[in-house]
């Protein structure tokens, strides 16, 4: 299987039941949805080793935290397979987990995945037994995290009203989990239980996750939404009836990680009095860090900013400043859609209770 | 004079001596500076009637509030002038006053402006007399706005401390009006009299007023400033010691129309409990809106949202709204530094007072 891609035509993003699949594994090959060229071109790509996975896990040709979890994972368990005769074979794959650790520092999935596949690699077995218990392990993970996004889509969808008009930022969609995503699991599930959603998507600069990815899969889907720039919130919010956003990690004390962004949505939300729900699975709490100042935000460099697609926007030179995340509070959290239901303030001994 | 532009070369923006012009009229030729182009070309046109002054206006080549109002002064001018042996010289410039009204509905400096000189139009004087009256009308135009601004500057630099980080939005500055801007000119004033402001520029989605004219002003300027996104505000919140934007229209009561984005601004400053204030000269006050619920918000194509520089950011086909302008609630506003002094609540008295 080659790196294949093909030009997006309008008519394809008019069929509601066209599926988007970010990745397939098959146990051989590991094929990812190159998410950069998105919307313009499905571009795939065939990653041969970890040095591409962590590539494209890197550039965000495969971003969102769930998906990043699953698809190091899977690199993991495939560089086994094919490294399987090599000497010192369980402190290579040792190494190649670090590598991968290494990729991006701030959603816990990928960490919490890893550190799944790294306790088989301590295990004293054979290369090839170990080789098949880490495919299984990667398989397991996917399949879990896809049955988390649905449960949390079904939990959260009872919040939403006939009609609702939601805001979300970035994408945490079927480009961001197995399954249907995680916010808009929720959203995906209530236009299923024909509750009509019509969806405000925050463009979300500087990587235009909302406008590229996001109306991407909701065109497909066939859900009403309308897009806005980031800078809108403020001026919408009287529409607004539910904010939903999804999270790469969860202290312990219910602060959440997310998109870049998003405590400024929060902020509005609040001033606004508007329901503000943060959804995501278990495997994005960090019970580690006791508040969102333990947690690390990555530092992106500032042509993200200063070029848009190549093209610069601002003068040379220019000083940057550019997290890809932001810490919500968790006094400004309404409540938190998980797999196994809703927390609700007070958080650090609910997020106790749940993470048991 | 011909169109004519130049390539900018990353050594002139590096001169802090380097000075702006957003526009030259000698009386007999209008000349702008494109600001389309920026911050990559420098690219001058010659507005030779009131047709080009028109476009010039509505695709924003020219824009910000009180610039359009004396760029819309100085083509009536000059049109006038060119028109001199017209029958129905008056009925002719009336109509050319009405199309200049009607290129956007916003910013109240250009009608306040057109009925300046619309107020000379009607008397009944002879077409060689009038010509020359509305000449020296559109020059005290320009004339007094750059004064208004250099005098905003001056009453706004005294809230500014020593070291000051200030949020701004768009572009308000010596590319906005005649003299240094509204906003920026406080900055610029502060900077003059050694405040070593530090200026956090939002790139100001969708058309970047931020990232391309505010950041290309203070590289020349030599005031050092950090570029941001839009939805960082929450996120640097923590660094600012004050809110400077401008205004496009302010009400009776104190709403401030002003340029996408103000509000969530507002929103977020208002949270962290932030000195929030609008700049804006005497020309920017519309007593006969009562609020801003009166103020017609310019609506703009969905383009602007969904290409950035041509390119294609989101599907085809999808559903954009894109005001260009929101309206920030009086009781969200510190105070509105004008030319004459700062205004404070209550608004309702002190703007009547102001405006006597």
């Amino acid at each position: 299987m080659q790196n294949f891609s093909e030009r997006i035509e309008e008519g394809d993003l008019k069929s509601p039941s066209s599926n988007i699949q970010p990745c397939r594994f098959d146990g051989n090959r590991l094929v990812i949805l190159d998410q950069t060229q998105l919307p313009v071109r499905l571009s795939y790509r065939n990653l041969k080793n970890y040095k591409a996975v962590a590539k494209a896990i890197k550039t965000l040709q495969v971003r969102g935290a769930p998906l990043i979890g699953v698809i190091a994972a899977c690199g993991l368990a495939l560089e086994a397979k094919k490294r399987v005769a090599k000497k010192n074979f369980r402190s290579y794959l040792t190494q190649v987990a670090k590598v991968l650790k290494k990729t991006r520092p701030t959603a816990v999935n990928l960490f919490w995945a890893i550190e799944r596949i790294e306790k088989i690699i301590e295990q004293p077995l054979p290369n090839q037994k170990l080789s098949k218990l880490l495919m299984l392990e990667a398989q397991k993970i996917w399949d879990e995290e896809k049955k988390r996004s649905l449960a949390m889509g079904k939990v959260g969808a009872k919040l939403v009203k006939k009609n609702a008009h939601i805001l979300t930022i970035c994408n945490s969609g079927k480009l961001a989990a197995p399954g249907l995503g995680t916010a808009l699991s929720v959203i995906y599930t209530a236009a299923i239980n024909k509750k009509n959603p019509l969806v405000y998507v925050c463009e979300t600069r500087p990587l235009l996750q909302g406008a590229r990815l996001t109306a991407f899969e909701l065109t497909r889907a066939g859900i009403a939404f309308v897009l806005i720039t980031d800078s809108m919130v403020g001026t919408i919010a009287s529409r607004i009836d539910l904010v939903l956003v999804g999270a790469d990690r969860i202290a312990a004390n219910g602060d959440v990680a997310n998109k870049i962004g998003t405590l400024t949505l929060a902020i509005t939300a609040n001033h606004y009095q508007l329901p503000f729900y943060v959804v995501a699975p278990i495997s994005t709490f960090d019970l580690t860090k006791p508040n969102g100042n333990a947690i690390t935000i990555e530092m992106r460099g500032s042509d993200e900013i200063s070029k848009i697609g190549g093209q610069r926007i601002a003068p040379k030179g220019v000083r940057v400043y550019n997290p890809a995340f932001d810490i919500t509070p968790a006094k400004m959290i309404t409540g938190i859609i998980t797999d196994k239901g809703i927390i609700y303030p007070p958080y650090q001994k609910s997020i106790a209770k749940f993470c048991q």
